[in-house]
């Protein structure tokens, strides 16, 4: 196979992404690493592990190697599970020259960047991520966090890795829900930096759904490298690394008012982006014909533009905890037309139920 | 009153340590800080607010400020308590451009810390240190933790504040034990670089114990400057930082095994000062003399030497969790004569053994 492509996150402390690298070598980086590591923890969901721990073992006889597993869903990413990896932890002597490895996908990316964030103030991680989502977004630009009941990701640090491991046959297997998840981002990707990639989604459609490996390498290298990039301007997000927030802060609301039932997170995301594609409309930023193409890429892939049953007050005041608000000012992302987005902060309530009323289908 | 005396910390990210501070004057400097504050957030305990809320709020009228009470204890210093801040915190509307202003001693600058270091991945952090213990040590540096029930602060940060805003008149009311707390590491910091203020606790001890205000500023001042010299030069405990562990492995060791009750951390540390310096008598580092000489200023502070009915195995086995450790080895902290301190990576577990077996008292 060919080599895996490089590429260089440059925030406050540099690290490398690798596109395309076999779960196999990782163990042949790690030594190369300048600090030497003496332990390792893998944290991983058990379906995962069961399909790549054996592969990522190859590289890492040398070690002492203790695999701690977390059980799917994303009510694990709590101060609970955080509490239960530390006693874990510390029963296998892991201290401050142990290195965990984040093996899956953004839950266990977030998890157990984490707990690698806190755990004796902090150790060192890697993150290999194994679905779409967390190759093309979660797992480059140091955000870690667990959820809070009152709202998603509410404690968690910058905790950048000490590299990325990105083995694209972890995508072969993967359940199209998954892949959804992923693409709801890429495309996310696409709308607020690049029209071209954009295009790619709607010219490519066919190949994309059939995973052809060329093309899906290159959606996959495409949307790493805006990732990079971003990050690399705004580790801290202060500025342009906000922007990555569209469709978040209406999808977060969703999910976290659904408990995190019945709406995966890149079906969030993407009714969020039609909802901020509707905000943006009546503020003149985007045109209707843009919107449609919005939607139309989005349904193409079978993402949902709409949702049935909800209550926009109850997802209204859900938005009151999210991050980006300021002084109880709410701060949405916004596109401007297709390859562009600005940071609104005049989004008044009426317009913000106006915006969700467009993506709430009545049942009758 | 004298103006506070400025002295920076010179890490990652500069920061100033305001020495003679008045509580009345800090909403001043936060109306100065380059960022705008927009809300404030009060984490201290009731007893502490009561004394010095009022005063605090003086400067603090054009700010919307929430006060958040924490019961004493350091078994506050936990995940369950960080998650209820969190609820209050969401509850008043905090958000990335609240301000948290520590205001106590070293429990309330630990939580408090590390609540505002994971709040949405980190907000602003004010030190307003309260006790002898927070402003000679713990307030400056930006260390930040809670307890997890396997050992002392395991889960925790670096988060520097923006400024440490020191009052010396919150410790005219200090009860003796908690003056213990303070005192037990400025005689650490003394011991570990600074022979002549070593000297100064020998000889000042009538005057330091009548409370003294002019020796009691000397005292605070220069153990407050040896801890800022020290962080300065080595943030993230990397190299001489580990010095200030000094007593801290054995100490922490006692606290745990005793389940925090009956013994204070100003006491665990005196302890475990005398048992690192039998250690390192035995490793031929100091004398038996100066051995004497520490134990001599110790208890001339009331401060204890020695335990009773303790299982020196037990102690050893708690030592195990220590984060300073590495590849299972312990590395401890050793006092070498008076004013200087190693780090030694060579002590067997007989050694250790042997140091906690000369500090336990036999009853008979």
């Amino acid at each position: 196979m060919s080599l895996p492509e490089k590429i260089e996150v440059s925030a406050d402390r540099k690290y490398p992404v690798y596109l395309g690298a076999a779960l196999e070598d990782l163990g042949g980086y790690i030594h190369s690493l300048p600090d030497k590591v003496e332990q390792i923890l893998v944290i991983s969901h058990k379906k995962v592990a069961d399909l790549y721990l054996e592969r990522l073992m190859t590289g890492l006889g040398d070690y002492t190697v203790d695999l701690m597993i977390v059980p799917a869903g994303e009510e694990e990413k709590s101060l609970d599970r955080l509490s239960r990896l530390t006693t874990d932890a510390l029963g296998f002597g892991a201290d401050r020259k142990t290195l965990v490895i984040a093996l899956g996908g953004g839950v266990i990316g977030d998890l157990a960047g984490f707990f690698a964030s806190v755990y004796m103030r902090g150790i060192r991680l890697i993150q290999v991520p194994t679905t779409l989502l967390a190759q093309v977004d979660s797992s480059i630009g140091g955000k870690v966090a667990v959820n809070h009941p009152a709202g998603k990701n509410i404690l968690g640090a910058f905790h950048p890795p000490v590299a990325v491991w990105t083995d694209f046959r972890t995508l072969d297997s993967l359940p199209w829900i998954e892949v959804e998840n992923g693409l709801a981002e890429s495309i996310k990707h696409a709308l607020i930096t690049d029209s071209d990639f954009f295009s790619f989604f709607e010219t490519q459609a066919d190949s994309i759904k059939r995973r052809d490996p060329v093309i899906w390498r290159e959606m996959v290298a495409r949307s790493a490298s805006i990732k990079v990039r971003v990050v690399s301007q705004d580790e801290r997000e202060q500025g342009i690394r906000r922007l990555l927030n569209l469709g978040h802060s209406f999808g977060h609301a969703l999910e976290t008012e659904m408990n995190y039932r019945g709406v995966t997170h890149g079906q969030g995301v993407s009714i969020g982006i039609v909802a901020a594609a509707f905000l943006a409309n009546a503020k003149g930023l985007i045109t209707l014909n843009e919107v449609e193409r919005i939607k139309q890429v989005l349904r193409c892939y079978d993402l949902p533009t709409s949702i049935s049953r909800q209550d926009p007050h109850a997802l209204l005041q859900r938005m009151e905890t999210d991050k980006k608000n300021q002084g109880g000012r709410k701060i949405l992302i916004l596109p401007q037309g297709i390859g562009n987005a600005v940071v609104s902060k005049e989004c008044k309530d009426e317009e913000i139920l106006d915006a969700w009323q467009k993506v709430i289908l009545e049942d009758n």
